[in-house]
């Protein structure tokens, strides 16, 4: 089972990928830390329905990761980025990574 | 509009998030060079079917490219990375990217 920063991670690259709905209901049970009920209530849907919907949404992140290794790709090149001396082209190629 | 060329290189980068009906038909368009007639006959579809499906497979790969630039981001380090002096390094980041 992955850890919520992972998905926090893989939300950051995939989110415009999912739905709004997807979008803003994983935003606020990770983001904004509101538990199930609270976001159901604040969505006039069932605690259930929210409950479904995470978990739509990290099945989707973890095969959106598993097809496209943005993530996985990212932190290779960062690990190897460190041991670039000039210091100018370790900040354009971190710029372009965040963007 | 956008050429045959960077539709291709999307295509490598996205396919996996295409169907297998979407993925079969672009690769005969694009990679395989295939008329539509041909691709149709060999599908045993219309011509309309697939033409329409090779549209909606470009603007979808659009789609993706202007959500995720994985692309222009690539495009992008690469550029930088022509300034990488250490072949080790760059031979590093380089096999990260194209796998």
């Amino acid at each position: 089972m992955e850890n919520n920063f992972y998905y926090s991670e893989l939300f950051e690259i995939y989110k415009e990928l999912l739905t709004a709905k997807q979008k803003e209901i994983f935003e606020m049970h990770l983001n904004l830390d509101l538990s199930l009920s609270e976001i159901a209530e604040e969505k006039g849907i069932t605690r259930q329905n929210v409950s479904d919907t995470i978990k739509n949404v990290k099945a989707k992140l973890l095969e959106y990761e598993s097809v496209l290794n943005t993530k996985e790709k990212t932190d290779k090149i960062y690990s190897v980025m460190e041991k670039i001396k000039d210091r100018e082209i370790f900040n354009e190629l971190k710029e372009i990574i965040e963007k």
